[in-house]
């Protein structure tokens, strides 16, 4: 896949702690927002806070796609260009280090800063595709179209993969020296994820299975 | 447990879309934030933009404990009272409706506005331990203390639990009555997660098998 663009880093992404989880690659990217089902959204309120709001999104080629409501004051905001920042975190597993200070987590996160524009006319449908495949694919095909007042209910944002940080850790303990005879086991218990046998909606009226496009899920979203 | 008051409500954190998906019940909150191993942490920078990252933490009592270097950045701003948002989201399974538009997740998600203060003396000590426990329950009381210039490199946080919102939706697809003789099947797939077999680290000294404590691990952390 080369439709995702060398991310770009400036000053207020670059990472100032721990630069060796500083990962400026593609591919990582990718991996982390290919798997991921939702971003925490940040920006600030008319009150000056921040809020920080789980969203569903698709990541396509340089972009990030958003949907919500247009009723929702949070699309409201992002749909003005309020400034945004979007981050996709996928916990790998536990770190049983030595000591307390040295545990920690394998996990590999995206930050992506900028604003948002509203994505409208056929870019709209295409980007509802987009992120329905992107959380259930193999699902779009076999059902109706939107009908056009559940479009017009729908905002569809994206966020330009412009200006993003890329974190990786993946690498298990790293004690000190004088800690390597501490007494204990050290090492990484991993974090899976699987999916469960699909429930069928009490309400079903058919006797259908449930979609065979399921069973190709990928295994490790999160 | 009682050790949970009842969250506070505010203007600001009300529900305003799909009100029937908020919750004011302290037992979903405390279920997502015991079960969820990092909180998205936003708050504003400098530039006057929104930052979002991803942070361990526990619940102890009626606050959120945090931890990290006190170089960095984002915890020096947080520490300094900058106002923060939390959140924390667990993502229980997709949601198969008949169309495009009612499809979503199940998902249980709390939010908490404030700010952070210092957490120092006997009390730090203490907060490590219960980050300690709620990351990897069993391993601090095998572990040796942390060293002095371990805890002056670490700045501990507590975020009141005063103001926040929960939300949570586990109902499954809801679909309108003209869409059920959609033929396609309708429900929920779970979204799973278990350990994987630890790994031990590859400097191991000693012939220890992995901890037993690993095995009462709840399986639904995320």
């Amino acid at each position: 896949v080369s439709d995702l663009e060398r991310p770009g880093s400036t000053p207020r992404t670059r990472i100032r702690r721990l630069p060796h989880h500083a990962v400026v690659d593609s591919d990582a990217l990718r991996d982390i927002l290919d798997r991921g089902l939702v971003a925490h959204v940040g920006f600030v309120g008319e009150d000056g806070a921040p809020y920080v709001i789980p969203v569903a999104y698709a990541r396509a080629g340089n972009r990030m796609l958003f949907h919500g409501s247009t009723a929702s004051r949070t699309f409201r905001a992002l749909g003005a260009g309020t400034p945004a920042c979007a981050t996709v975190t996928i916990i790998e597993g536990i770190v049983l280090a030595r000591s307390a200070f040295e545990s920690s987590m394998n996990y590999g996160s995206v930050m992506v800063l900028g604003r948002c524009e509203v994505v409208e006319g056929e870019a709209k449908l295409a980007a509802l595709e987009r992120i329905s495949e992107h959380v259930a694919p193999g699902r779009w095909a076999e059902l109706r179209p939107p009908k056009p007042q559940e479009l017009k209910a729908t905002r569809v944002l994206a966020l330009p993969l412009d200006e993003c940080s890329v974190k990786v850790n993946l690498d298990g303990p790293d004690d000190p020296p004088d800690d390597l005879d501490q007494p204990v086991w050290a090492g990484t218990v991993p974090l899976r994820r699987s999916w469960g046998r699909p429930l069928a909606a009490p309400d079903l009226r058919f006797d259908l299975p449930p979609p065979t496009y399921i069973a190709g899920w990928r295994a490790d979203r999160v």
